[in-house]
C-alpha cells in the first residue's frame, strides 16, 4: 500500500485529514487512485495509519484514518551516513538503498582528496533531488520517517556533528586484519542513541583525514576483508547494524 | 592494481606466463599498460601473484610472477545467490555488487508468479553479459575466484541444487517477527561448506513456492523488519554473512 508522510501532528483514529498538495498530486496523478482506495499516512511523531480516500475535489484529497498501523521498521538507534562526494549517480544510489535499509540522515561532504566536486551553486538542486529520492524510498519501504539529506563543505564540518558513537570505515584498518571494532562499537550503543558513520569518496580517505576524525572521537573500523566500492560500504554497514541490533 | 584471472594451473614464483587473449586485450587496449607495468594474476587454485609485464608482442602479453600475494578475500563458505528474475538491470546490479561482497555463484530462475520473464532464446546472451559483469567486478574487488552465473528454467530446478545449508528469504517470516533463523542457520556452518540462499523476484515468492523450497530443506529466514527490494535483499544477506562469519 502506498505510504505518505505528513508534516502535521498526529490526528485521532477515525478523523478525516486533508493531504498536503505533494501527496495529493501523487495520489491523483501518479497512482490514479479514486474514492474508496486505501493508502497509509504517517504523521510527525512516526505514527502510521491506514486511511481510506473519502473525497477527491480538484487537487484536494481527503482521507479518513481507519486503522492504526503498528510497525517496527526503524533501527533502534538513529544512523547518520556520511559520505565523501563521488562521481556519477552514486550519491543517489546511496540515498535510495540506504533509506530502504534504515538510515536516518545522509551527509555528503567534499573530501580534500576526492576526485569529484559538487559545484557550490548546484548544491541546493542536488540536495533537493537527493531529498526527493529519500522521500520516494521511504514511501516504498514503509519507513516511519524520511531521512534528511545535508551537504557539508568539508570534513572539518563533519567532525562537529553531534553523536553518541562515531566510526569511520577505513580500508587500511581492514587490510591490517581489524575485525573487532565495528561489532564492539555498535554493540555497546543503547536504544535511541545516535551513530555517525563516515565513508570516504572513491579512492578512500587520506591518512590525514582519518587522523582528523580520530581526534574527533571517530573510531576506525574494518568492514570485512573485501575491497568495497564507495557506494557499497554504507550498505554493508546498514545490514551489519540490522544483524547486530535486530537479529539473533 | 588490476587483477586478471587465468584458467591455468598455478606456475612457480619467478616463472614467466603468457596471458590469455582476453586479459592481453584488456592490458593493452583498455589499461594501455606497457613493459614494466605491474598487474595481479590469479590462477585456478585461487593463488594470486603480483606480476611484471616483460614483453608486449602484437596481441600477446608475457608477464613474470614476481611476488606471491596472500589474501583472505573469500568468505569461509561458498555462497550461491539464487534470485527470481526481475525487470530492468536488476540482475546486473545483483551480480556486480554481490561479487564485490563475496558471492561464489549466481543463479537466476523464472518464477511462476514473477512479472519479468527472460525469453529462452535471449538467455545465452544474458548469461554471457552477466558473466562478464562478474568477471569485471571480481577483478576490481580483488577476489580470488570469479563467480559463475547460471540461468535455470524454474524453481523446481533450484530445489535440486547441491547444498549443505539452504535458506529462503521470506517477507512473511520477517512480518511475523522471525529474527533468529538467519543467524542460527549460518552460524552452525563449517568452513568450506556451501550455502544456497533463495530470493524471490519483485513481488516476492508465492506461498506455494516457499512450500516447495521448504520440502527441499530450505529454511525460511527474515532479513530484519524493513521491506527490502528484490535487488537489495541479497546484499543484506552477504553483508550479514560477513558480519557473522568474519567479524567479531
Amino acid at each position: 500500500m502506498q505510504r505518505y508522510f505528513m508534516t502535521a501532528d498526529t490526528p485521532q483514529l477515525g478523523q478525516t485529514f486533508t493531504l498536503d498538495s505533494e501527496a495529493a498530486h501523487h495520489v491523483i496523478r501518479v497512482m490514479r487512485m479514486v474514492v474508496g482506495d486505501k493508502i497509509e499516512v504517517v504523521f510527525n511523531e512516526q505514527v502510521a495509519f491506514q486511511a481510506k480516500i473519502k473525497f477527491v475535489d480538484g487537487k484536494q484529497v481527503t482521507v479518513q484514518l481507519e486503522k492504526s498501523l503498528v510497525s517496527q521498521s526503524e533501527l533502534p538507534c538513529t544512523v547518520t551516513i556520511v559520505c565523501g562526494v563521488s562521481k556519477k549517480d552514486k550519491a543517489e544510489w546511496i540515498v535510495q538503498k540506504g533509506t530502504e535499509m534504515g538510515a536516518s540522515q545522509f551527509v555528503f561532504f567534499m573530501s580534500q582528496y576526492g576526485v569529484a566536486k559538487w559545484d557550490e551553486k548546484k548544491q541546493p538542486k542536488k540536495q533537493e533531488r537527493l531529498a526527493k529520492i529519500a522521500l520516494e524510498a521511504a514511501r516504498q519501504s514503509h519507513r516511519l520517517s524520511v531521512p534528511e539529506v545535508v551537504i557539508l563543505p568539508n570534513l572539518k564540518a563533519v567532525t562537529l556533528l553531534a553523536k553518541d558513537t562515531g566510526i569511520v570505515a577505513y580500508e587500511e584498518a581492514a587490510k591490517q586484519g581489524e575485525t573487532a571494532q565495528l561489532v564492539k562499537q555498535v554493540q555497546q550503543m543503547k536504544t535511541g542513541q545516535h551513530l555517525v558513520a563516515v565513508f570516504g569518496p572513491e579512492g578512500g580517505l587520506a591518512p590525514a583525514e582519518v587522523a582528523l576524525l580520530e581526534n574527533a572521537a571517530f573510531v576506525p573500523v574494518g568492514l570485512g576483508p573485501r575491497i568495497l566500492r564507495a557506494e557499497t560500504a554504507p550498505l554493508y554497514l546498514l545490514a551489519a547494524l540490522s544483524v547486530i541490533w535486530e537479529l539473533q
